[in-house]
């Protein structure tokens, strides 16, 4: 017999050589059939593999996201039987499971795969599933595995088998197809209900454009059809509130050859934006207690050599400027500036919690190939700050950060989020893991418990906190669907002794303080493609470039236009006026299309009871308003960032 | 006879070989005793100095900076001849005037001349001045002048002689004492009646350390007592002044060996007053049309290659980062990437006046010698915004900037200005100069006008106006009368043509723009650093980082002070609580260092009334004051700027 410890804590005797689905299935015949794989001691396994020894174990549903990319490998797979159905001369390389979906390189010989041929593999991938062939492990000597790729004549499986280890190799077999393959895999084809295949395209093999072109399919699946057609729409969704579209259009953001990729040149209507997130920033920091620092965008080498940036983070930072014997960095993070202006006068138990918030600019070199609107760039400013606070006053301080979080995801409307805790791994301690066991199980539990007690969503990942402390990643879902990593949460026990900073306790002691670095609002570039998609460009109306369009119907009622004008900027709303010479049907039109909030239309009647008829964005008319009445409620709306 | 012409553009026939101070005396025997040099033709020239061809003459008094940097080189003569008098064996080397007076470096052989030494020299020089002695000038061959040196056993004067052309050499002579020199000089030695010898100091001949060290004595020198005893005070005053001691003890900046030298990390107590201005700024240029932009600080080698930045700035940025086969520069200016904004988007005469402004930061590498607290930096938070305009617009675009200017001087009690007006030299056109007359003449007459026009004090310079169009230097005095350059404002012609800028004109046609560049308030870094100079730290209630210091008499009355300061924080007012266990007396001692405007201070009585008693910054006790009625009453002062 082996003991099987559930996450409840709970353990069970099982037969050894049972497998997680027997487990399963001695809890519940419902819970069994949702099962797709299962975590062994922290390690994804297929459901059905045997288990030998005593173990942790937790099921895995599509709910979880390893689970998810099981699945999609295994679509992966079921696609190579169908085209190997189809195309009995192909031979694959690789077809890992991705964030989009899945792909299959493969070369098809002089076959051909076009955009109609997708659809003749996808019906065969239905066909197939449907048969409900069990996906089969078997472990199997290097010795044996390169005497059956010798024989298959595939000379891409021979590649990959020769930079794997004896007794580390398994192949998987479904229906009359086997790969070379880690795994794991879900029970059988029978779960993939739904699916789509996206594209076919040229890919160079291993990413070398010196090698052959081989053929990449791309595709997703799903275990039923609502949710692939939900997908399909969210997708076109998506592409009508592509960022990049809207930020042209609404005259966002601009970029330019002469600049270089990656440097976002924040046109006036995406300054607005900027300066009405700093202003929320600001307020919702100066109410926490942060005070605000400014530092330059360059540093030394050796503060990046104490902060541990140099070496390690070479890469994703731009070469020196070398200069008079120094080399100077941009700076790619704001932490090693702020602890600078921490150290620069002495404090004491009374200066803490010392926070410090900056809308730092910082520089990383992301490649070229990666660089994506203003979802991947070179110049980041971010929404930072620091919190040094004793071990004491921790726990406060994290929660505090936390509300702070939902405080910005009601104000934006973010309604699905979770937060991903990477923890340290035991073995690795002073390895990986900066070398303090009680710090780090005390913070862990901190932190656990701060979101448990606020109902907060999250997910736990083991071995993948930061060097210096757990880490959380903040997952939001904008409205259509779409999942975006906005920021990070990190607790860090290592740099306060890099940096030697140091505050003077009760006991009139030094005591190294305890850092939260955070970043609520991620970066502008990121959080502002995020809006553009999320609202679809129309912004509600206190973040609107323009907030108000004032559309007289007639030449003759410029001076009534000019004097509202003039009252809604007393009122420190951003207004225009459409004086061209054009009809006003054409007006509302064209104003419509600017996804401006509100348009103000009048002709005689309406001046003459110092009024406005008001149209929103996206609602329509809203019927003849009292200037004064309108000018209230608008600057009530901005004011409170309805 | 030859013909001289008055700056008040009257011709007046003299004898060949007359001299400004004939002039001056055929004017008024007034004028003539006021009269130190004269400006023939543009060049100065000394009074004396007989004149023989038709020329344009301006008599030079004290007002003048060139008159008084010829009464302080003559100075520096004065005082060798007093050197001499007591150490025979000494020789010279030179002895310009400079910003803060006058120095002379001299080789005094085996003598030392100390502090104490300095004394008998000071009073050797007064009476020296007193013997009224002429200024003699002698227009001497080289030839000539080698002999002269070499007979004298006088290297140094033979090494400045060795670079000079025979025909331009002159010796002076006043009393005992024969110099070479290019001159001017004032009439005589009695025009000097004050003076003070500041200091010596070694300094290495030619400023090479590998060479001999000389002796470097500085002095200061005035017409009358009353202006030396005002320079006296106000050197005394600036030094309890001085930025970087109150930018210390405020809390304002530091900066730090591993970030680099003359880049600021500015502190919390700073960034509020960065912040402020910052604020000042946008209101004060939202309501003047301008629109808000963010560029990054970085760009690639091109962008200044069209500029003209490279090759011929170079010396003053950061030198490239090499990357993937590109350079990169850090920005050593905004305006090119704000053409590349204008530039984003078509522009039609409709979007003219295009007005775009960015507190952007500049980096510039500044030889370490020269960096000077918040005076000389690296890293500059630069005021700045460029107007593309046509020829049309141009003259109220400008006068409005000027207007900003005043607006600004008037809120920070500037009384005394002067814009120095630097324009173009026809001789150098299409050299020095771009090549276009008209534009030249047209855009320096409308800037003259504006200047008139609004009674603005400025001086004109010919041949320094920028490479691209008439420049203003704005030049301002703090409230001890310390001078400080402040901000630039210039005409560009140039870089739209670089950048290929245009727009369409009401004629359809595209049409070139002219540019305004414009920074009433400079960078933070020396408007902070004058600011502090100018308040002594005591700033006015709307910059002050802590504005309001609650002081309870006794720890009884805390929860009576913690309404307070959530009454004030909720109106916006920046305050602190007091909490220490000290005496009151202290604690108010300790807020005036501090330099916090206001105290409000309370007991038994003050709670009774829902009062406080108010202490304000440098004038005490105002009297017990309703809490409502000092919330009213202050945030009236921090909201207009008082």
């Amino acid at each position: 017999m082996i003991k099987i410890t559930l996450p409840d804590g709970s353990v069970r005797d099982y037969n050894k050589g049972t497998s997680a689905m027997d487990v399963a299935k001695s809890i519940s015949e419902g819970l069994a059939r949702k099962v797709l794989a299962a975590s062994i001691n922290g390690e994804v396994w297929d459901a059905s593999r045997a288990i030998n020894e005593d173990a942790s174990l937790k099921l895995l549903t599509w709910d979880d996201a390893d689970a998810k990319a099981t699945f999609r490998h295994s679509t992966a797979h079921l696609m190579a039987e169908a085209v190997q159905s189809i195309y009995p001369n192909v031979k694959f390389w690789v077809g890992p499971a991705v964030d989009s979906g899945f792909y299959y390189d493969m070369d098809l010989g002089n076959d051909v795969l076009t955009e109609e041929g997708l659809h003749v593999v996808e019906k065969k991938m239905v066909e197939l599933a449907k048969k409900n062939s069990t996906f089969q492990r078997k472990e199997i000597s290097k010795a044996d595995a390169v005497q059956y790729f010798t024989e298959k004549g595939d000379e891409y499986k021979l590649d990959l088998l020769s930079n794997l280890e004896d007794g580390s190799i398994t192949l998987y077999t479904q229906g009359d197809f086997t790969d070379l393959c880690r795994g794991p895999h879900i029970p059988n084809t029978s779960f993939i209900k739904a699916i789509k295949l996206n594209s076919v395209s040229g890919a160079f093999w291993k990413g070398d454009e010196k090698n052959k072109q081989l053929t990449r399919v791309y595709g997703i699946s799903f275990p039923n059809q609502k949710e692939l057609d939900e997908h399909i729409l969210m997708l076109e969704e998506a592409k009508k509130r592509d960022h990049r579209k809207l930020g042209k259009e609404l005259g966002i953001y601009t970029m330019d050859d002469d600049i270089g990729q990656g440097l976002v040149l924040w046109m006036p209507n995406g300054t607005v934006i900027i300066e009405e997130l700093e202003k929320l920033a600001k307020e919702t920091e100066n109410a926490a207690g942060y005070k605000r620092v400014v530092t330059p965008h360059i540093a030394k080498e050796n503060l990046y050599l104490t902060s541990g940036h140099l070496p390690y983070y070479a890469d994703s930072m731009y070469p020196p400027m070398e200069l008079d014997g120094t080399k100077y960095y941009l700076k790619a993070m704001n932490c090693p500036h702020h602890h600078k202006i921490f150290d620069a006068e002495p404090k004491s138990y009374k200066d803490l919690p010392y926070r410090i918030a900056e809308y730092g600019t910082c520089y990383r070199y992301e490649q070229s190939g990666e660089l994506f609107g203003l979802m991947r760039v070179r110049c980041l400013h971010m929404n930072d700050a620091h919190i040094y606070c004793s071990k004491e006053q921790f726990a406060q301080e994290f929660k505090a950060v936390n509300d702070m979080y939902l405080k910005y995801f009601k104000i934006f409307g973010i309604e699905k989020y979770v937060m991903r805790l990477s923890l340290h791994d035991p073995a690795k301690l002073g390895e990986k893991y900066v070398n303090e066991p009680e710090l780090w199980l005390e913070t862990e539990e901190l932190v656990r418990s701060v979101l448990i007690e606020n109902n907060i969503p999250y997910v736990e990942v083991k071995g993948e906190g930061a060097f210096y402390g757990p880490k959380i990643d903040v997952q939001i879902w904008s409205v259509i669907g779409r999942e975006f990593t906005l920021a990070t949460n990190q607790v860090d026990f290592a740099q306060s002794r890099s940096f030697k900073l140091s505050f003077t306790n009760k006991d009139n002691e030094p005591e190294i303080p305890l850092i939260i670095h955070r970043a609520p609002l991620g970066t502008h570039e990121r959080f502002i493609g995020f809006l553009l998609e999320h609202y679809a460009g129309k912004l509600p109306t206190w973040l609107a470039p323009l907030q108000v369009k004032i559309l007289p119907i007639s030449d003759k009622f410029m001076e009534y236009g000019e004097a509202v004008l003039q009252k809604l900027k007393t009122a420190g709303v951003r207004a225009e006026i459409d004086d061209r010479n054009e009809k006003i049907g054409k007006k509302i039109r064209d104003t419509e299309i600017a996804k401006v909030p509100y348009m103000l239309v009048f002709g005689e009647k309406e001046i003459a009871d110092n009024a406005v008829a008001v149209r929103k964005q996206g609602k329509g008319d809203q019927g003849v308003v009292n200037l004064d009445e309108f000018i209230k409620n608008i600057t009530h709306e901005i004011l409170n960032r309805e």
